[in-house]
């Protein structure tokens, strides 16, 4: 096996800060360079993000001594100074990742100068053969792979890796793209074919990351590492745990599985990992299992903000229309990893449910975390706060899962690091390309410079106000010699849109994707998607919204809040006759309210007393609720 | 302090076999030597535990070795051959209590040979001062009391002095009473108010097993101990959990609190010792403030069945109105410790509130558990199964929760035991006394025989084949001189009863208690209850069952399975213009099913395919579900 020193890491401009780069793609991913979010809804996230999510994270961790544990383990105060969970390495490792494309994405000196004080923390703190860990395996702590099921010490090395496949594909050899490289060769003998260790983390993450590595560095040990974890898992290789093995997807092998199971965030990623895997290797049994699990999940195992996971006991997926509003975990980790791997498949198969899924989830939970002021987060997201809640201090640390108002930080704090990785990359979602022209898939105002084919260069300024309005103008600044296509995709709830080509001439543009003449230099393409509120209402085997109705505007899910309907949201009634009412910029349903009497036993012959008139009431978008104090909150409206 | 040895038991006649023995009530219990259940519903579960229920849970807990513990205990074998988790002692020891009253009931000469020998391998294992656990203290295991939050050692001696005590008021002086007196009297000695230990324990259940301890014997010291129990928890006096504090009820003073929250089982029986305290104390304010949690708790968070508990994580309360049906926990031993509680209450303030959800929980929560053959129970008991349930081997121990077919046992087995124990005892529910009458409280066939003051005996038998018919008929076999009182309940449900008195008059009787002129010898009064099956309808704030309608008939929750449906219950639409129909003893519903087409999403503008016309389809009792293999269920239909 070659020493780390002599990898050849394929750095340079071709890499494009992409996050995920398949050898093999229907439409190929276009990277931090090729594509820029000028404004907008992603792009206001993206400057909160850059002015203050990650410093942020980055002072959380620092004041919690979770950074600080790897100073403490090369001082040699491990165990006793150690602070956080297991798991605590992992969000170093992803403020590192974040920090690394936030780089890529801006040029900004201090980030990069505080990235690489990090990354020299940890890479003081790595030993000399690989092994990074502040958990394990020092005097007096558990010895090194002794707790797979819940030691999350691959989990960590797979963040860490991430880590370093960012710095790699943003700036190229570096301090923690080494360090990286020497822990995956580290897992790559421990846990190899012959090597000591014939196990599988409990918590899926390296796998995706090996197969990322591989891409960087051409290696082919880490795609084979990585076929060993994903080919392992599902025949009860770890051990018994009191929420049995569908929780950490060690019942039944991955191709075998048709819906995803167990632990959200630990089924998605693993999907990603085995998506990327089937793609690396040509294995198309791997690729069709993975799109199955996803589609189905996604048609039955899904909210209506694309959130997954309904149960808060081992946030788990629940089974088939299993949603309760109430209590939905939807851990905004588990929207990230949805996003993640729904962006893998789409790349392959260039189905617009994939790109659908990304947009819903973007919106709806991925935005919905971060507070408007970036300094607290959802953890889970509740599609129904039957309280109101409790408002978290700035300084406090709040419990893993509390779901009522945003809190800084929490105790297993997955979730903030996530989100400012996922923000730095947003641009990735936005665009395609193949060799005939360039697809769009996230509407935001934007510009995009990519090759079709060498020399064929395509740029293109995307002009909108969407979510807000419908029109999308592409205007194309140069364009490829020969002709080309532009591919738009029209989501699946914009019934009616419509699309008018360079010439003037409009045409119906059906859900999905529409492909029309890609406009020569100077011209341009509309799209207009009629982003009108409307009423949805759900499959009656999703027995718990029976009903009731929610509102959407979009490709955003509109929320009521007891803020503004002046009482508690239990009071309310909706009358669905009319179409909801759009007015100064606001969307506004009749909305009465019944009388909520005290009762001593909730069941009887009839016991729903009538609603009065009922009055304009305007809603909030989910992602926006709870930003003015503690309130009660109903995505699903009662009709009855 | 007084040794043990001097510890008057104050055991003979006047003990009676009564559970709970308050010294000062409205109305006072009864004991298994008064109330004589003759046959009926009740009675076949009273002769399915005397012959296979005890034997069943006896047979697995030596098969488990838990059992075993206590002579691995004594044979130096601990902790090496220590079997079960870190409260398997208590299971031991409800099995006691249950052949102490089943013997105390019956007089069964076999059980007692069994329950004493039993009880000499608890007692070899006690330790000099009292102390007896096999889980703490010996060499190689943690050190007493060292874990209070989980370590269930006062729980499980709370277990141990409630077998003492139902030993001793069906026996009188024996091994297992001086077992729990001396293990009560360590307890006294360790937490008392001067003593070393000033915690509580993380699950409440030595309170109301030291008030009653108190009952038996009149040593204050133990309710003084119960009450220091009390009244310390509520102030963060144990150590973090990742559940927060209100899982085992140390956030808020039980006197402070308004509602039962977090874990149901320990909230129940913290509120039964609390109780139990303020009765024998004069504590007034105390014995209002549980009232008042137990009443909200019934008019918000006890389902249909009388079934507490909403959540899986945490075991624990939801909040108000928050009642899925799908995956309600429900736990049996929650719907056990609502019994205690509510008997208790009653006793004191007569509130009917209190026995109706007394009867509804034993029909429908406690009668649910137990499979009709007795060999195996239900832990959880969901009101919604949408997956038929994995049949569950004879020999199979299942996962603590698992809520799809009954299981012969469970890694954590806390409901089979008290379900035998609850089952032994429910004569102690049918009637009271006062100086005035008799209250009949549940309508079973049955003899009583009790003074309602020093040699004022009424006896009384009642006939009736509730709950499948509505007549009871009570007949006085022996009425006390100078007249009394003939107390009767009519359930919440019961508009339209009727009561027939002696003389053949007839009255109406509205729902709550009933009082007529006690019969004379040989003269009867008859009850007419309006047991036809009826549609339920719940208050619109629990959302989870919003369009959906429940059929109850009498006291019982009725189901559809896709047994009688012949297809998966997610397609029924039922129709409520008419009453159910009964016939043949049977309720039928109508019932329409519609198409459940796969979808890609299952969100959108009406996604609802209209049904087909409907046809009669059978419902089953709740409490008889998956009885006839596995199934999908639901009680609450859908009526859109």
């Amino acid at each position: 096996m070659p020493s780390s020193e002599t990898v050849d890491l394929r750095v340079g401009p071709h890499q494009h800060g992409r996050p995920a780069v398949p050898s093999r793609a229907r439409w190929r991913p276009l990277g931090l360079d090729e594509v820029t979010i000028t404004g907008g809804f992603w792009g206001d996230l993206q400057a909160l993000n850059a002015r203050t999510m990650i410093t942020h994270v980055e002072g959380w961790l620092e004041r919690l001594g979770w950074t600080g544990n790897f100073d403490a383990a090369v001082e040699g105060r491990l165990p006793r100074d150690r602070r956080g969970r297991e798991f605590s390495d992992s969000e170093t490792y992803k403020l590192l990742e974040a920090m690394a494309w936030e780089v890529g994405r801006t040029g900004d000196a201090d980030l990069d100068r505080r990235l690489r004080s990090i990354a020299a923390r940890v890479a003081a703190a790595q030993e000399p053969d690989g092994y990074v860990s502040t958990m394990f395996g020092r005097p007096g702590q558990q010895p090194r792979w002794s707790d797979l099921e819940w030691g999350h010490e691959l989990y960590c090395i797979g963040h860490l890796v991430q880590a370093g496949v960012a710095r790699a594909r943003t700036f190229g050899d570096d301090e923690i793209v080494r360090v990286a490289i020497r822990a995956a060769d580290l897992v790559c003998r421990e846990f190899g074919a012959d090597g000591p260790q014939q196990g599988v983390c409990g918590h899926p993450e390296i796998e995706v990351a090996l197969v990322e590595l591989y891409r960087v560095t051409g290696e082919r040990r880490y795609l084979d590492q990585a076929r060993l974890f994903v080919e392992r898992r599902g025949h009860g290789v770890l051990g018994e745990i009191d929420f049995g093995p569908q929780y950490f997807q060690d019942d039944v092998p991955v191709r075998e599985a048709t819906v995803l199971d167990g632990h959200a965030v630990r089924a998605l990623y693993l999907a990603s990992g085995a998506a990327d895997l089937a793609v690396e290797d040509g294995d198309d049994e791997l690729l069709a299992a993975v799109t199955g699990q996803v589609l189905t999940t996604l048609a039955r195992r899904t909210y209506l903000t694309g959130g997954m996971g309904a149960h808060h006991e081992g946030e788990s997926f629940g089974a088939d229309f299993e949603l309760p509003p109430d209590r939905s975990y939807s851990e905004t980790c588990a929207g990230i990893a949805s996003v993640m791997t729904n962006h893998r498949l789409l790349l392959q198969d260039g189905d617009a449910r994939h790109a659908d899924a990304v947009e819903r989830t973007l919106y709806n939970v991925v935005a919905t975390s971060p507070a408007q002021d970036g300094r607290a987060f959802y953890y889970t997201n509740t599609l129904h706060q039957r309280v109101p809640g409790r408002e978290v201090a700035p300084d406090e640390v709040s419990p893993r899962a509390a779901s009522s108002l945003r809190a800084p930080f929490f105790a297993v704090s997955c979730c903030p690091t996530n989100v400012t990785r996922t923000v730095a990359t947003l641009g990735t979602y936005v665009a395609t390309v193949d060799d005939d022209g360039v697809q769009l898939h996230q509407y935001a105002p934007a510009t995009v410079r990519t090759e079709l084919t060498a020399g064929r260069t395509a740029a293109l300024e995307v002009t909108t106000a969407y979510p807000h309005d419908g029109r999308v103008t592409v205007r194309a600044v140069e364009a490829p010699a020969g002709g080309w296509t532009l591919t738009l995709r029209v989501p699946a709830w914009a019934q009616g849109a419509s699309v008018t080509l360079a010439d003037g001439t409009s045409q119906a543009a059906a859900p999905g994707y529409v492909a029309v003449p890609g406009p020569a230099a100077g011209q341009e393409v509309v799209l207009d998607l009629p982003v009108r509120a409307r009423w949805t209402f759900a499959d009656p085997r999703v027995d718990a919204v029976r009903g009731q109705v929610a509102v959407e505007r979009g490709p955003l899910v509109l929320a009521l809040e007891s803020t503004d309907l002046g009482q508690d949201v239990a009071a309310a009634v909706v009358t669905t006759d009319a179409a909801p009412v759009e007015r100064d910029g606001a969307v506004l349903v009749p909305v009465a309210t019944r009388p909520l009497p005290d009762v001593t036993w909730p069941f009887g012959d009839d016991p729903a007393p009538a609603p009065d008139a009922p009055r304009l009431v305007p809603l909030v978008p989910y992602h926006a609720w709870a930003e003015r104090g503690p309130s009660t909150m109903r995505v699903w409206l009662p009709t009855v």
